[in-house]
């Protein structure tokens, strides 16, 4: 690769306002897809050079499906035989100024008319760097993979080791964090517990499996309903899954997770799921950004720059009916993008902007094979197997390209009938930079 | 992870006779179907917990396909529902002492009766450290989605590169090595240059894109018929392939590779698929290895040791109408799986062995969308639709999943329809140890 010192972001002069997205994810894309046909210059800025169907990440972690069924290609999603004047750059954006309106690269600058922030969230592990260095996020793909590989390697050396105290610490799955991602992994990985490993392990006792969900509040899913929240900690209870409510881990060194009620649970994993924090980007004033999010107004604008926006989780816009600002769920993003879509194209034409209303069209967390728990708008709760098929039907429904509703759809079939994962297999990604303990598991394996 | 030396391999003692296979290939999987229920204890041990169906290996690094639709854990396929008394361990064999007849690895050693020598083979860099040090291998799955990374980065790069020649280089990516791997990489590589990279990257002059294909044979698809050569020959130079036989790479740094005819070809991507060597294991006497691979009589045994057995590509069975012994590819290995299988038996209830056949049914290779060459029993060639669709009828039906086949049908359907390759995701692979030069380039990507 070419050092990015010796790149240019190569962006075409036009004469159309340009507008630079930060961010290809719910907001970024659907923002993106508005402005087609509209007489904008439209520029995405992303690390990755997918978007995301985060709310199947767990599927990807616990082999239920590989990445290509949850993630699109932003280049397919804006090609140039449907969209002109769209360019995306795989880059790291440094920071903005909102004065001289210029967004500062890895590759180089950018002058902008429009700028909109839509950078999500990025796993909070609260400052505690020891937890960081030891625990499993699961926040991107490449999370999910090596989150994957390293329950299955759990197992394969469950299976190998002489010392019973080690083996149990093999097989303790501790999840921090009962929101949807620790509540669905738990879940997902009791049904392994039922339907898979047994027959890929028999060597191994599969009563000393545990799967721990610990969660500071004092009930599951917090942003969902008291009914959705009792459901769900009985459906994982009857799955077998060990939930301590009212408790926070306090520290982990890879090996004893110490929990605040003083509990120490010996575990090789440890899933961090508890917190996520926004993806700030430097270069906006202090007073713009309250608790890692960006003070927007009804319409998007960030205080003080009108041309500044910010979309989705990284927004925080308070309303009377949402005074902490809207939950972070793939809806306020997707709407807010859409809106923005048109506001920029009013801006254009001097008419009054319209302000953003969230519809909420209610929560959902799938459990298990056929239960799930669903709120609905006009105070509406469903469990069991009803909850599961809407959480099937909306999130297939949801899914980009049609391709990936396909692959989804005949996983999910196949995984119905047969109680099988199919994509078990351990395949390690990257290991992030300085991650020297994750590098060593990753050594031992590849010592060709 | 728990360091190999506190594991052990915990294999339960058995009166049966145990049958240790050492590789989950095409070989080792046909083998272990033969024992199954066969009173024989079946041990495997592989460095993967996955059988891979490798003649697929290329579609996952030009983005057709995912890991899951090309490879099959292990244990699934011998879960122990359906398979008593088999062991499957993730481990790495050291050693092997024909002796004492035990099997050294990494994490103990094992006494078989039956020992079974199916690894296969490793890329032969023909002892050259830079090349290995530089250029893409295409033999692992981690080596595929690595591949594809860096083939979608030097298209992310050459969309932000000022320089025309950094640029030109970014887009060269040459592929040493004429087999089947390299031509269908080269045609897989055309065709996304056709229908897939235009409109992703409508900033770059896809034209400056070429691909190499170097082969130091007079004619490529060696192993084929000359019929099949030419067909496939003129297929790729239809398909924009700069195809250039009787040639060897001589030195790659990196920046240029030095081909032995003179010419210089500056790329960032430069692709070995030129050789395999067999993936041997210590311990063996000298006189039972020749060039690389182990000496067997007609049923499979290593000259010396009637108890341990070598078959598929690690195996040389001289005959005299195959002298220089099998063809590499998955056949003889699947054919003399199966007769090991039966042999086994033969052996335990001291009936004669009946000796190893090869049923030659015939070669195939795919180059582009509709093209393919296929070299049938009864010296019948095929080259074009109709050899597309046999290969596509053969490879589908090969897969080992049930699933597998849908996955794999379904993509093929929709690419064929769309001309799209679905999973143009770019996600970093483990770096080997002491890849310090593409460490780097992750890096770039992952300054998190």
């Amino acid at each position: 690769m070419i050092p990015f010192a010796d790149l240019a972001l190569n962006i075409p002069e036009t004469r159309k306002p340009r507008v630079v997205i930060i961010g290809g994810g719910f907001g970024g894309i659907n923002l993106a897809k508005k402005l087609r046909g509209k007489n904008f210059q439209v520029v995405m800025f992303d690390k990755q050079n997918y978007h995301g169907f985060w709310p199947l990440l767990y599927q990807v972690a616990t082999a239920g499906l590989e990445p290509d069924a949850i993630a699109e290609p932003l280049r397919k999603l804006f090609g140039s035989d449907n969209y002109e004047d769209f360019h995306f750059r795989l880059v790291k954006v440094k920071s903005v100024n909102p004065v001289t309106k210029i967004v500062h690269t890895l590759v180089g600058d950018l002058k902008y008319d429009y700028l909109v922030i839509a950078t999500g969230t990025k796993t909070n592990y609260f400052g505690n760097d020891q937890i960081k260095k030891f625990s499993f996020p699961l926040k991107q793909i490449p999370d999910a993979l090596n989150l994957r590989s390293q329950m299955l390697q759990c197992f394969e050396q469950a299976s190998m080791t002489p010392d019973p105290e080690t083996q149990q610490s093999l097989m303790n799955f501790v999840i921090v964090g009962g929101g949807p991602t620790g509540v669905e992994l738990a879940g997902a990985l009791a049904e392994m517990k039922r339907h898979v490993l047994p027959s890929d392990y028999p060597g191994v006792n599969i009563n000393k499996m545990n799967i721990y969900l610990v969660e500071g509040m004092d009930r599951l899913l917090p942003p969902m309903s008291k009914e959705s929240s009792e459901k769900t900690y009985k459906y994982l209870k009857h799955l077998g899954v060990n939930v301590t409510l009212n408790t926070l881990v306090e520290s982990y060194d890879g090996e004893v997770a110490v929990l605040k009620n003083g509990d120490r649970i010996h575990t090789n994993t440890l899933i961090w799921a508890a917190g996520v924090a926004g993806a700030l980007i430097d270069g906006l004033p202090p007073e713009t950004v309250e608790r890692g999010r960006i003070l927007v107004n009804e319409y998007n604008q960030v205080l003080g720059y009108p041309e500044v926006f910010a979309i989705g989780d990284i927004a925080l816009m308070k309303t009377d009916k949402w005074p902490k600002g809207h939950p972070g769920v793939a809806q306020p993003a997707i709407q807010q993008g859409q809106l923005l879509g048109k506001n920029l194209v009013r801006l254009q034409r001097n008419e009054p902007l319209q302000p953003f209303e969230y519809t909420d069209k209610g929560s959902l967390a799938i459990i298990g094979r056929n239960q799930a728990v669903a709120d609905l708008p006009g105070n509406m709760h469903f469990g069991g197997f009803i909850a599961w098929a809407i959480w099937l039907f909306v999130h297939v429904m949801a899914l980009v390209g049609f391709r990936n509703k396909l692959v989804v759809l005949s996983n999910w079939v196949y995984k119905f009938f047969t109680y099988e994962n199919g994509t078990r297999l351990i395949i390690r990604p990257f290991v992030r930079k300085g991650d020297r303990a994750k590098q060593r598991f990753v050594d031992q394996y590849n010592t060709d």
